[in-house]
């Protein structure tokens, strides 16, 4: 096999033998992690201005890298910069281009520092951004939920248990239970980011460093909230990996519930809502066919982002202290969840404002299956039959129904009263779908009242968020 | 097939074929959640007191069913409740008993409720209460880790990168490295717990209920924090066993990493340290045989309870709302998950304080392997040489003394300053053991005065939490 | 803390302290594993008899052993077996009481075996024996979904992709679909049995034993195929449990889909079937309820089965060789999954026989939705047009039906031809649903032909197999 | 938003609305898929043969087809087929460029074929590949073991259980076990291939298709082994990825497992091998440190194996029959499992050739911890002491032996007898290290003879592979 080219690499003192070309490739993550280009750089700046300030480096040192890193950043915006395997990595890339375009006093940007603290650095700094990305779109898929309820406030809609219909809600309260788990997923995220915006710079390799550095400084400059604790976990550490990947996998879990619901709505036999044009797909083959590829991919993704939670475990499972090589894989799953959830968010927070709501299928199919059974047990437990009891009378007058093609309020008062002499002609007011729903009127219901009340409070807690 | 006991199921009256036994016997769930009896009578006693407030019982009604689950309880406390596997469920169960026992106003207790709110009111009861008994071991096992980082703060060992020797650290700053994950898992149950105790009560079946019920009342008696905001959200959220999955999953990560260590150190290779014979076992065919049993049990325990995690994401995946039958498997992973987690931390700290340490062997093997080459590099780089430079000279002192046999500091100062001019006789003081440690001086360091800092900022951290 | 008693533990001569009992719990696993006592005492019996044929048990020695564990086995049978926690697991609670029982000869038993090759033929036994279990509840549910594609050969219904409707299908060739699946299922679980049945016996702890033994004997009384070909291998092998595992998720997979389409056509909106109230549960709060529980179990529990798989991959990887206490791990997952996936195949396959099919809303269904669409395109593209432009062709035809409310084949001949002159008046005969259908004529189609072909095939496929 | 080319879509007759950019992008895989590019064309030009033979094309048209198929081929071969976002797939982008290219008859490929059969031929043909070239790594990784078990037959190490020393084992026998371990993954990925190797082409979108084709010759002509016997399951069966997944990370758990080991044994506490400078790493700051890289990012790229199998199953879980959206994320994992494991296995074919055995190290730990204590409890076991007794007599020596700094053969015979008047000065033959090793000597044991005997098993069927 061809060999690596020995004097590229950062540390072959050592070393006699060369590197196997297939394992320098296998070995290399700079195909994954130049992703983290500029959190690398960003890094390295806020480094060489600490260490000029602790002395470690004079002014014109620090100048001079700075501006060579500010250099190499402007190469790789414009996509100039050439990334080379050989290299291994991000930081090795851009050391390496450093030391070449500034000679050697490049070589002393490394000084009281280790990749180990380093790629803990940029892996914490993107992931502060990327969460806050989707901290936005979150925000952003809630504003279009609360529009849509809104608008839509007086239709009413089968609700299901067991995909079977069980009491008609208004189609505003299905959408705010949306709004109550992305309201979660935005607890979430934001504790996650507590516990990500802490600094690992100055843990060295593992165990700090000799020179007199001041992470504190470097911390504050990169907007980290503190400095790592504990050099050892500082570098070991990926529990914000594995946190994120948590959280991107309950909301994709979320997402995966909306998607079928809208997947079941939008067919024929259900027929609820048509998705819009620009969110489905048609068929190569089947002319007649506008699928809801969308939801279909999203409820798809949600494998993908589990998948990488799970995967991350087992990579850290049973890892003694401190870094292990094992520890590059964190990145191209935490990628990778963080490009699905934040796209998956988009896409949903486009596609809702463009779908037509079908009110009056929706209203038919809450009419029927006896969606309003529970209020005729109601009704006898309020004039103090026993609510088990008075559930046994409504499962026979439901069975007779069925037999006869009809819905309860179609039952004459005789018929009812057979069932039950507690029943009165004020019996068909309650049976009223309206009724029905607006009945359900305490907190968190789905009368009216409850829902206005819940958009207003959805209102306010994202008016304190600007997208 | 025989056929199951139509007159003891709930939901008869509409049903004209009985349920098959085998059927009846896998969709019963009161093996499993017989398990949250005691948060079943609790929230039953709780909704039977509001009904009272808000006039839909009576008081007397109230007192009697009152009364009667507070004698099931007993019953149940002293083993002498016969649970019926035809009655489903814990909630089945008790009605039934209740029914029995008090009679025909046994039936009202489930007014203005639904078994969909219910259950996840127990279960909402049940995980606070195990979170609350997690994050107290949780504070038990970092104060054992912190004597025992008090007690050995003189024991200087290698610290591994890669498993490699990498540079020395004391066995204090080690373990308090486990601290500080430990600390982020409380942070992370302590969260959890947040969204975990609010209250699902109220939401009825899905939609909330006809019934002019108090939902805060419920929720004020039983120590949540609010009331769930929207009633479909509160009987299909399962976020919250999500959530104590994944923080119990990143526990048990960080207990497989130091169990695998402990396993490490325990073997003759390594021979850092002896573990207890209170938690070791030997083997029925070797008798010279001391296994890590302990360690390695929890080590492997890391996959049930990561596997529980991922079954519940599975099991969430795709649902329509709001409650789905598929939601009943919550239970199971997550009752083990709470065991298992908290088992393995109360036998974590009852071996830490067993062990022996080996401090000569743990010296000597930091004295070895070159663990204080970056300090030699550090050294030239403190004299002007570039970093990569000066690495590139320790990195080929550190070849001419593995086909020596030596270490640096046994090399002479003639031959040092033939790799580089800059090294003067003060290099052997800065190449010592007990040197190199306390050169790493900065926040979060191995050095003596950062690891004290570091034992005293986790004693007053952890002086907050009562057992 | 208490002690455990040193006296009944079978290892104990180089130890001075006493094991915690906490410990003692903790590491026990005579709860989970008395499952195997069966086939613990089927693997002693035969490796008593091999002791004896190669001279190392005499053969009275021999008989008062097999008489011992024959006896203990009559005992466990009947329920008077009193297991014992601090015995640790089911080898030492059978071995402690066949040496109370018989004496001190009952110590012989453990020649040349270890508990390492013990256990690891006791779960090859068990799980030979579920395996098979399992391969016949497949075959069984094969023969009710054959039974039901015959009867109901005429029906048609909607196929869909993207739960959309697609083209028109018979029921029968659906149903067929999941007979095709669970014959690989079948299949699968045969190809892991090959590797599951070989004999670990004689692996010792892990290098073999220096007795004089033939594995062979062993491995032919128990039934095993060949004898494992390598020791060390033999006892830290769990290949055959991960299979398995894989298998049972995969066929939970199947059965998810098949279980959320039974959920689909019950509900009121598809309509297309009725379970049998043998398998349907009711509502505690309202009455009209009629929940398909069993298909939503078996799709929730999917999430279980796969967890398993993915914990005891998590406790797997890494471990060192040979045996490790992590592997203990390795048994609640399997016997959980076996249970799931033997009670889950058994609930499908009584389930399925009773459900009635709505012939007449599954045509409804299949003739609205444009599901010949495809067909007219065909028609075209026969009558020379590149098919790309015939799906344009009738991709226009059918938004105008959209607009007019109609379906493709109440357009006039008239208009038909304004969008292509190639279409004749026999074109109202290709868009007949019944014609669409068997139409679809080549091998493995939708056709009446094919479909009666794939169900004779399948029969003589399951006439090799007995229940 | 900006809007997708209309123009450009293949399924646009019945939209009005254009497909939104952003969607567009998320719904395309072409990024992903056109990594099938080779084998979508060689199904596409297996199917215009077949349309030729069946009289549904033209010669002429087929031939044309299939010449403008190829150009396109040596196009993508060379570097210069653009692919297009907005065409969706790898099959569009092909579809599109043939019709530019050779004009409308272009669009006659498409006749009798839908994208979901398509796919379904594209990946099973690529998997089938991808499946043999794991299988060739496998041959060649069992004979790298085979030749590196021949070379160091003579040397002993300490066998382990729970990492702590058990009994001296052969390093070959060590060996030996992981050529065991993939010779089962050999097996595995072998019958996987054959369930594989099932011809989807015919099945159309779902229900076959109507125009006469002969499936038989695709198939034939493809090199599959038959025709898929639903068409229903054909274009919705994932199983063979689920199956390739789960035997990718069977092998990659082996694979960690012995990663583990080589990371121990090349630490300085073990010291039993020495890697290869071509397959280890330095460090950025420790200029003493070699690493195994490699071992360990293999150990950790377990995870995103597991993690891709994971991930599928959850995608899979609860989809409707037929073709969904969703399936379009089974590439992606399944790709990189397939580069992981291929990879993986060549880099540790071309590691271990390069390993130094310290043999003199690994024999000095198989002389101490008591390796043979096991065989001095066989002694008195032959002697007639029942093994359980033998066992405790043991036990006590080996403490006696710790306190004393001593290990078994170097107590007086006066001592042993002490202990057991059954031990004669023959004991101290029976516990020399090769004797303890070569005493093993039954059918998989670590006996010089058995262990001969496994590599020349493994040779023969070695012998069959050609690479």
């Amino acid at each position: 096999m061809a060999k690596g080219n020995l004097s590229q690499r950062m540390w072959g003192g050592r070393f006699e033998g060369e590197t196997d070309t297939f394992v320098a490739k296998f070995g290399a993550s700079v195909d994954v992690d130049q992703r983290m280009a500029m959190e690398d750089i960003q890094g390295s700046i806020a480094h060489a201005s600490m260490l000029k300030t602790c002395g470690i480096l004079t002014g014109a040192e620090s100048t001079e890298i700075i501006n060579g890193l500010k250099d190499i950043r402007e190469d790789i915006r414009a996509g100039r910069f050439v990334w080379r395997t050989e290299l291994e990595d991000v930081h090795m890339n851009i050391e390496h281009a450093l030391i070449q375009r500034i000679g050697l006093v490049g070589g002393k940007l490394h000084t009281a520092r280790s990749r180990n603290d380093q790629v803990a650095t940029d892996l914490r700094l993107w992931l502060r951004s990327a969460t806050r990305h989707i901290m936005g779109e979150l925000v952003a898929l809630r504003r279009v939920l609360v529009d849509l309820a809104e608008k839509h406030l007086q239709v009413i809609m089968p609700g299901y248990t067991h995909l079977q219909v069980a009491q008609p809600v208004r189609f505003s309260h299905h959408l705010m239970a949306y709004c109550a788990m992305l309201e979660r997923d935005s607890e979430r995220f934001g504790q996650t980011l507590g516990r990500l915006n802490r600094s690992p710079l100055g843990a060295g390799a593992l165990a700090g460093t000799g020179f007199p550095i001041d992470p504190g400084q470097t911390a504050r400059q990169l907007g980290f909230d503190e400095v790592a604790a504990n050099s050892m976990d500082a570098v070991s550490d990926r529990d914000f990996a594995l946190e994120f990947l948590s959280c991107c996998s309950i909301v994709m879990v979320h997402l995966s519930r909306l998607c079928e619901e809208l997947i079941l709505w939008s067919g024929q036999e259900f027929g609820f809502v048509t998705l819009p044009d620009s969110h489905t797909t048609g068929s190569s083959i089947m002319p007649q066919k506008k699928n809801a590829d969308m939801c279909e991919l999203i409820r798809g993704k949600t494998g993908r982002v589990c998948g990488a939670l799970t995967g991350l475990l087992i990579t850290m499972k049973g890892l003694p202290l401190a870094y292990n090589k094992d520890m590059q894989e964190d990145k191209e799953g935490v990628f990778d969840a963080a490009d699905t959830v934040r796209d998956s968010l988009k896409i949903m927070r486009t596609q809702l404002p463009g779908i037509t709501v079908h009110a009056g299928r929706m209203r038919a199919a809450a009419s029927q299956a006896f969606s309003n059974a529970t209020d005729l047990a109601d009704y006898l437990a309020n004039r103090g039959m026993p609510f088990r009891d008075a559930h046994e009378v409504v499962g026979h007058l439901v069975m007779m129904c069925l037999r006869e093609g009809k819905v309860l309020e179609e039952l004459s008062l005789i018929r009812l009263q057979e069932a039950s002499p507690l029943i009165g002609a004020d019996v068909y007011t309650v049976l009223r779908l309206d009724a029905v729903v607006d009945a359900r009127d305490s907190l968190g219901g789905t009368s009216e009242l409850q829902v206005q009340a819940a958009i207003e409070r959805a209102r306010r807690s994202l008016s304190d968020h600007s997208d």
